[in-house]
Parts: C-alpha cells; sequence; structure tokens
C-alpha cells in the first residue's frame, strides 16, 4: 500500500529520519554532534542535511559559539523546522476533502477543508485536494519537504492492490474510480510512502489506537448517509481477501423488510442510517427532515423518536453481536453524528449485545465514538502513525483525544513547541 | 502458548534442528561431514549427535569405510532414525481422544484413538492419551525422542493465557478444567513445545493450509453436536480478545425461535446442529434417531429430510453471510460428518451466502470441509506446522490432502522412506 522507492532511496529515508529523530530528541546540534549521535560518515550526513536543508525540514538555528570551548570558526547548528509538515491525513467524503497534518511531535499544525460537487470525478477531487493543502500552506506557514507519510481515506472499498478494482460499489463505480490512483497522485506529488484506505476502517483503526490503551480487537460501525464498519483483529486492521471488509451495513436484519439500495431488502443499512431513521420517523407522523429535527424530537423525548432509535439501536445491536461472536472483540465502537445527539441508539445496541452475547463471558464494551465524521482526516494521520516503519517508536498509549483535537495530548518538545493550533 | 524453555534449552533445541534439518537433507553423515555443514565446533556437535542418539531421534547406520579415502579408523556414519516421531497431533474430543504422529518428512508413523466416558474429568483424558501414546509407540515402533512439536485439540475455548480461565463454559466448566494444565502435562512429558487451541479452531487453520494454496483469510463453522466455527485472518489463526472468537453457534437465527442450551432462543445451534437437524425431521413426521437414518432418508429423496436440511442450510448461510460480510474471506468451509451424507445443507449455504453477498462482488466459494470429524488430530498437527519456528522451510502450498490420509502427498525422501502407514 505504499509506494516503492527504489532501495537507494529507501537507505536514503532511513539516514533522513535518524538525523530528524536525533533533532527532535536533542533539540539544535552541529553537525559532528548529528554525525557522531547517527554513526554517518561526515560526508553522507552532509548530503544528508543539505537535501533536509534545502526541503525545508530542518532550519540553521545559531552557531555553536556559546557553547563550545577551543578555537576555530564557530559551527552551525541544524534544528527541526517546526513549520514543517512531517505527517498528512487527508480525507476525501462524498462531497468535500478534510487534510490534516501533523509536525514530528505529532501535532496538527495545520487543518482545513474543501467543498466539491458530490459524485465529482476523481481527477477533480485531486484538484481540489491539492489547492488546499497548498492553501494550508500558505494560511499557516507549514511546507511538505520533510513529509514522512501521508494517509488518505476514500468513500468506498480498497482493496490496496492496483489494478485489483476490488469491488464495483454504488458509491465508487460511477465516477471511474480506480484504487490506485489517489495513491500514486499523492505518492508523485510529496515524494513520501502514501497509505490509502476506506475511510470508515480508517476510522476503526483510529478508534482502536486513540483510546488510553491500545484496543487488539475492536469492532466498528457507523451510522451516516449509509452504514460502514471496520475491524481490528490482532492489533491489525482487517481488509479482506479483496478490500471488502466491514461491510456491516447490507447484513440482512429483516428478510421481510425494505428494499435496499444493494438489490436486498431489510439491510441494517434500510433501518439504522440517517436518512433511513428520519423516514422511520416520518412514517410514524414525526416531522424529522434532518439531525436537527431529530435532535430537537429527542430533547424533548419524542415517543417517536425514541422508539425508533431504539429499534435502530437493536438492529445495529443484532448485526455487532453476529460479529462479535464470531470475533470476540475487547471493544465495540459506534460511530456517526446521531449517536452523540440520540444516545439512546448506542444504549439499545449495547444492551442486545450484551443479552445475545453469552450469558457469563464478559461482554465487551461498546460505546460511542470517540471521534467525529469531522476527524477523518486524523483517523487517515493514525494510519500513518500505525503503519509506517519509520515510527516503530509511537508509543503505544497515546493519551486520549477529544473530538477534532490535537492527535497528541501530550507536550510538546524542543523546538516544535510554542506553535498556535 | 508454547512452553517457555531457558534459554539454554532453546539454543540447544535450534541446534539439533539444525543437526537433524542436515541429516533431513543430505540423508547419513559423518560427524566431521556434520560438523562442517552445521558451522558447529566438533565439541558442541558431539553433545548435541550424544543427546540424539541418546534419544533415539537419530541412529549409527554404518561407518564411512566405504566413502573415505586415505588410512585411519573410520568414522560412523549418522541418520534420522525413520521411526521417530517428530511432530504429535492431538486430539481431545468429548468422549475419545486421537494421536497422530508425523515424522520429519511430515509423513504419518503412527495413529490412533481411545475412548473415555463423557464428561470425565482432565487428569483422566490425560492418563487415557498418555497410555495411548505409549501403545502407538510399541505398535508402530516409533518413539518420541525427538519430538519437535505437539498441537493439542481441545473442545471449548481456549483462551491460550495461563490463568486466565477464558470462559465459563457449558461444555468445560464443569469438570474442572484449565487452561494451562494441558498445555503443562504436555510440556512436562515431552519437553517439547506445545500448542493447544480449541478443536474446531485447529479444524478452520487445517482447512486453510490443507489446500492447494494457502488461503489466507477463511471463515470455517462444523455442524456436529453443537455448532462452532474459527476463522483465519490475514493468514493467522484468530483467537480474540478472551479466546472465545468463532462461537457462531450462538448466533441469533430466529428471535421466536426453540429455547439453546446457552438460554437464548433460536440460535444457530437449536436449528443447525446435528441432534437440531434430527429432532425437526421427527418433529415433521420422519423417524431419525441418527445419521445414518437421515443419511438412508436423503438417499431416497425424502421431502421432509430435504426440507428441513434446506432450511438449516439457509440458517448457517445467512449467519456465514453475515461475519462475511464483515470479514470478506475468499472461502468458506462447512465441515461435520452431516454435510457428506446431505450436501443439500452445503448447497442451500452457498445458495444463501451468494444472495446476501452484494450482487456483482466476487462471491467467496463454500464448500465442505476436507478434512472430517475424525481428523481433529491432523488440524492439531497443521497447527504445529503452521506455528513452529523450527518449520520457516515448512512449503506454504502442500498439495490438497483427502480425508484421513497423509498429511503431505509428497515422495518420502532420504531414510524416512518406506514406512508402511
Amino acid at each position: 500500500m505504499q509506494t516503492q522507492p527504489g532501495v537507494q532511496a529507501l537507505v536514503r529515508r532511513t539516514h533522513e529520519e535518524r538525523v530528524l529523530q536525533v533533532l527532535r530528541e536533542q533539540g539544535a546540534l552541529s553537525r559532528n554532534q548529528i554525525a557522531r549521535a547517527v554513526g554517518l560518515s561526515r560526508t553522507t550526513l552532509s548530503e544528508i542535511t543539505g537535501s533536509l536543508l534545502q526541503r525545508g525540514a530542518i532550519i540553521v538555528t545559531d552557531t555553536d559559539a556559546a557553547h563550545r570551548e577551543g578555537s576555530g570558526r564557530p559551527a552551525e547548528r541544524l534544528a527541526l523546522d517546526p513549520a514543517s509538515g512531517q505527517f498528512m491525513g487527508v480525507d476525501f467524503g462524498h462531497r468535500r476533502v478534510h487534510v490534516t497534518v501533523a509536525d514530528a511531535s505529532h501535532e496538527i499544525v495545520a487543518s482545513g477543508s474543501d467543498r466539491y460537487e458530490d459524485r465529482v470525478d476523481w481527477p477533480t477531487r485531486l484538484d481540489v485536494a491539492f489547492r488546499l493543502i497548498e492553501r494550508l500552506s500558505d494560511e499557516y506557514g507549514v511546507h511538505y519537504g520533510a513529509l514522512q507519510g501521508v494517509g488518505i481515506g476514500i468513500p468506498g472499498p480498497y482493496s490496496g492492490k492496483p489494478g485489483v478494482r476490488g469491488f464495483p460499489s454504488h458509491r465508487a463505480a460511477a465516477d471511474g474510480f480506480h484504487d490506485a490512483s489517489v495513491d500514486e497522485a499523492f505518492g508523485e506529488r510529496f515524494g513520501a510512502p502514501v497509505i490509502v484506505d476506506n475511510n470508515t476502517r480508517l476510522a476503526a483503526l483510529a478508534e482502536a489506537i486513540f483510546g488510553a490503551k491500545a484496543i487488539e480487537n475492536l469492532l466498528y460501525v457507523r451510522l451516516s448517509d449509509g452504514v460502514g464498519g471496520g475491524l481490528v483483529v490482532g492489533g491489525r486492521l482487517v481488509s479482506g481477501s479483496a478490500g471488502l471488509a466491514g461491510e456491516l451495513g447490507h447484513v440482512t436484519v429483516r428478510a421481510d423488510g425494505g428494499p435496499c439500495r444493494c438489490g436486498k431488502n431489510g439491510c441494517l443499512e434500510t433501518i439504522a442510517s440517517v436518512p433511513a431513521i428520519l423516514a422511520t420517523c416520518r412514517a410514524a407522523g414525526l416531522a424529522a427532515e434532518s439531525l436537527d429535527d431529530l435532535a430537537a424530537a429527542v430533547a424533548r423525548s419524542h415517543p417517536v423518536a425514541d422508539q425508533v432509535l431504539r429499534d435502530a439501536g437493536a438492529a445495529v445491536g443484532r448485526v455487532l453481536a453476529a460479529v462479535a461472536m464470531a470475533l470476540n472483540p475487547a471493544e465495540i465502537v459506534i460511530g456517526g453524528a446521531i449517536t452523540r445527539l440520540a444516545p439512546a441508539i448506542v444504549e439499545q445496541a449495547a444492551a442486545r449485545v450484551s443479552y445475545e452475547l453469552f450469558p457469563g463471558a464478559a461482554s465487551p464494551g461498546v460505546r460511542a465514538a470517540y471521534l467525529s465524521d469531522d476527524d477523518g482526516a486524523l483517523g487517515a494521520l493514525a494510519a500513518v502513525f500505525h503503519s509506517s516503519p519509520l515510527l516503530a517508536g509511537y508509543p503505544e498509549t497515546p493519551a486520549p483525544a477529544g473530538s477534532g483535537s490535537r492527535l497528541r495530548q501530550t507536550e510538546t518538545r524542543g523546538v516544535a513547541d510554542g506553535r498556535a493550533h
């Protein structure tokens, strides 16, 4: 799922990462100090620092005149450029793209979104994304010379195999989407490893690693315009044999239920997606055209809203329970804006899961997602942090993150501090 | 999941394995030849071969008098003892234990089973197993001096964590079973690494690796006295957060269905287990007390049998489809003796899976299991082959194996040939 640079490029990237790592840990250093710390020859080190300086990943801060003894020309000291975006998360939705950029300390240094027409083609989406990324550069004074990785969430299935079309999705087929095209476009543009995956699946990964303790086995479902899901099994995101894992929305819940856009009847999506819930409310006489209407009805304890939400929650719980019986996850997470305004849906799903799993067995926790639907780019960032072999030192127990806030709550360190977000 | 020998023992075992490997590949060799081939000093090599000779893993075949030039005392040539069992698979059922022993070439060199009382305690089961293993030694002239690993299948959940009780199973709780006790007993007895797991799960693993090409993502369900399952995801057997993965039998299929022994209603097990199928046939007027009765009814195309089996198959298919939607497996396998005498159950399950998964998506193949219920010990052997780090050279694409036949169909090699199985 990454672009495959040649061995030379890989070696250089590894050297670069070691230099950046030392600067991250120790702050400003002279070239001699860096060479000693990373065990590179002065010649090799000079090439590396030259390239990093040119790309803007590091800057010359001062000389070591104040720190050194003896005579001779003072040596320049180098440090990470706090304005350098090291990791980028990109989330392509149906109608807009979110981009979030984090620095070497995993602090968010830039974030923004832009809209495009619904169902616009992929070249246009990419164009909007690249223009947004340039604008963020100007706006936040961030640059991408030291980019270590890009995580990209896309709607619809993703096989991870260039050339494998994966699936003629209702969501992706119409616009001539190719799995490999997004990957390639970003790889060529930034010369950095790119990870692409389904955005709901990336949200599942983010939920697994954003908690106080990383969850090895997690089941995730998201209720929004449709219903999708993702699974983490044994600490790894599951893509399935053809990139289709996590399609919980089309599990049949009521064989005699209403027609689904997939061609079957009574799929979970026909009961628990936001449009389905609103339609059911309206059919029962509650004027609910939007989530805001539904929120208002919930706020005044409208019995129709409560019943519809509880029915939907029970249906969600049944599907989650069936999959949980197979996978025995430690945690089940329900995402989507509706879970925040209508907690009944999560409560009812949790109750159903608890009932369906064996009496006596420790039932997995069922909770609403930490991240909101707008946090897709954070999910994509999480994938980069999770996957990059350059980031083996990434702590396995990051602090819990609130919605849309910083990716890590740790204090900023070294030269990366003091930025306004 | 393995016994943890000290580092010393581990180093010695690695040396031993290298010596055995060389003998496996090159046939009879002198000590000098072995020492050169494995890069060990003569002193170390002498200790290793001494121990292997003492334990009966290798034998002295002849001297190199016929092969060498020059004078001096002819050196002994050593070779693998073809009668040495290198790998052991053990399958504990509710009423009997199966043991299968394979040699260094993965050929079955001994196999047998013995009965115990239903629900007898574990110390008794272990006793029966150990006596069976000794009897196989006498009967087949096999010995266990060079045992490289033991795979053990047990009924009920297995957490893999000593001291973690996993689950108060209806099947295991009553007899004071402890996860670690079987593991420890075999480890102490044979001084070899032991892998223990749920026997249905091991069957799933065996199905994944016994085909012409190893399956990375496979979903397995077994219909017998109960209904259980197992999953292989990304090439790895899934145990779940508490060792409970694969409990497909207790997914609710009909909320208004009959009571299940788990306390719920309408679980898959109440519809598709062998006793449930027989009971449903009887309720519809077909006298079916046993699988033989059912087979006879199927043979004369009895409409009740056909209908009951198709209903059960459809229920199995619904559960498989829900899990397949989440996991996107490449293959779905249905095991249990009933699938052989009543193919309708697999046909109907396959049809349901095909319907439930999206139109247009490549549906996973649905097939009856290669291995029969009596082949549990082969599943346990497969686990050893799959897991042993000493077996990194085990080919990933073994030939397809028929039921109960040899684990590998390759020609026997070197000294391991010519044995009657």
